[in-house]
């Protein structure tokens, strides 16, 4: 019916449009469909935000005559849902309106509809392949995955550094190692998130609004990691968009204050003066918070990364070196044998710098 | 008579055959040579060694019936030369094979040469056209301009180091931070040199051959500051090629073990501790030494970035965050303003790291 080359085609179109929704969806996952009629493109879709319509219905929504969709075929990057999450199951808007096939690239491994999504259109005899560009789906969707899977965010962490690894000056300055182009990559990545955090001292050090500017209408939620409630009420942090600090000492006045503000007070116990990174991410994921990028500063990061709960780093370099200063890897210390390893990296070079891209080897 | 794009085909050609004589002509260019009769290529040459025949030599033996070379055209990278330096002028077998017109890359900066070449050629009724791929044949001739405008051998750094600039533990352990396949790239970078220089620390802590495997029969001199003479006659580092120490301390005992093993031995003042790099510098360019690749360790990097005599610095990296180690800036301070820049950069992607390459802006 179709050659694979064809079908690939749908699916790359597809993956690119549920690209089109990164940065809005939260715990959702991204995903993109099509939908063709005697080998024409009818329709397609792309789930834009969390809560909003699925890929599947923004696509059929768009075809005015219905019985166009009959008979005909959806390419779909992800297994249809067959439960009532904040939108009616897939599955039936498919079944109602008598496609002829389904081709879906991944099972959703959300317990809730892996397998079963697929397996309620096969009931009802709509024919079902499963099994499309999944190497390029899976890693569209890594943060959902790991959110469903492991029930805490995808953890990045950024830094912008120079090409010896100092990520500021010892008198903490570091305003701006990088230059506007990559300053402006590095607020895209910070869009695409769900939430950022930082540590008190870049907070006190920096003053920053930690906002996004690249993506419209995006809201992000931003962590902050002060311990005893050194914040000032007036830090531009508070500008825009909501904040959430977790925090240890008992300051009522402070705790007052904040809350009078609107912001979000998470109290945890101190283990070796800082949190455990696990019970940080866990209320996190409580919040839908998807994946969650670590901007700064030195200490936190290099904090993130003993903990091991780094999936992915994102280096900003600038072609400078510095000499003495803080690197973002402070606080580590390893032995030939056991340094941090980095896998599947990727370099994107700039004009003014380069970026770096990598997983975290476990 | 030609295209101004079959002319630069011609020049690419020759400028790839002049990269095949790089590390093995010492203060001398590369430079590559096509000969076209008839739109035919009848010969091509370049300069294989130091003290060898020139480009347009070597193709003009190639041809052997003479009569051929009547009324063709040389296409040579850089101007003919025309003064007896280890072999007669380019320039007289030029006008003795009665050549119709020579086309010429870029002008020879040595004031010997520089417009002379083409002046004697034209002088005789030869034609000659100047100014072809200017900028590739001067980037392929860096050391060449270097060594001749500025009397210095041009000076590179190349430090193995992990993402975060650290290129040992703090117990100065560095094998190997990079893996096989981008040691092999440093190899060839170590070959294309005609000198090698590392720190007496380095040599003991390491006991590195420093010897060339890439590049057959090639030859480098070693160049090791080691003010005090504490090198052990038996480090390895003596097993192959010639060695040249630069030392302060009058240890004649030591001297004489050294000299007598064929170790060359340059005295110099102690300035703060360290040697002077112009004077350094001017040793080597007595010596013919074009271009000097400074490996190691960690001080005298740090120390030849703060003397501002580096020109080029390749960074090999590995995917790997060390922590607390020693960096290849170990040893300097800079505040924001005035950091260490590098332009013209470029990164080379391997599968297991990458190698950046640059230009110290001055």
């Amino acid at each position: 019916m179709f050659k694979k080359e064809e079908i690939e085609d749908y699916f790359r179109l597809a993956i690119k449009l549920a690209e089109k929704g990164r940065g809005y969806t939260l715990s959702n996952p991204l995903v993109g469909c099509v939908i063709v009629k005697d080998k024409k493109i009818i329709a397609t879709g792309y789930h834009q935000k969390y809560g909003g319509d699925h890929a599947e219905v923004v696509a059929i929504k768009k075809v005015k005559d219905k019985n166009l969709l009959k008979n005909s075929i959806l390419f779909v990057t992800l297994e249809p849902c067959c439960h009532y999450g904040k939108t009616p199951p897939c599955t039936d808007i498919i079944i109602e309106n008598k496609f002829k096939k389904v081709y879906v690239g991944i099972y959703d491994p959300n317990p809730l509809v892996y397998k079963k999504g697929v397996a309620t259109l096969r009931k009802k005899g709509i024919e079902v392949e499963v099994g499309f560009l999944e190497k390029e789906i899976k890693r569209q969707n890594e943060v959902y995955f790991k959110y469903i899977k492991e029930k805490r965010p995808f953890v990045i962490i950024k830094a912008a550094t120079t090409l010896d690894g100092k990520i500021a000056t010892l008198d903490y300055k570091s305003k701006w190692i990088t230059n506007e182009q990559l300053r402006k990559e590095g607020n895209k990545l910070r869009c695409y998130c769900d939430a950022i955090l930082c540590g008190i001292n870049t907070i006190i050090k920096d003053d920053p609004y930690l906002t996004c500017r690249v993506l419209k209408n995006k809201k992000i939620k931003k962590i902050i990691i002060d311990p005893n409630l050194k914040i000032d009420k007036k830090a531009k942090v508070f500008k825009e968009n909501s904040v959430i600090i977790f925090y240890h000492k008992k300051d009522n006045k402070k705790i007052k204050i904040l809350k009078d503000m609107g912001v979000e007070l998470i109290r945890l116990d101190l283990k070796d003066n800082f949190f455990d990174w696990k019970e940080i991410l866990k209320e996190l994921y409580k919040r839908n918070i998807a994946s969650l990028l670590i901007e700064g500063g030195a200490r936190t990061i290099s904090n993130a990364l003993k903990a091991k709960i780094v999936d992915k780093i994102y280096l900003f370099y600038a072609p400078k070196i510095m000499g003495k200063g803080l690197s973002f890897s402070e606080d580590l210390s390893y032995n030939l044998k056991n340094l941090i390893k980095l896998k599947e990296f990727k370099i994107h070079q700039f004009k003014e710098g380069f970026i770096l891209e990598g997983y975290l080897k476990k």
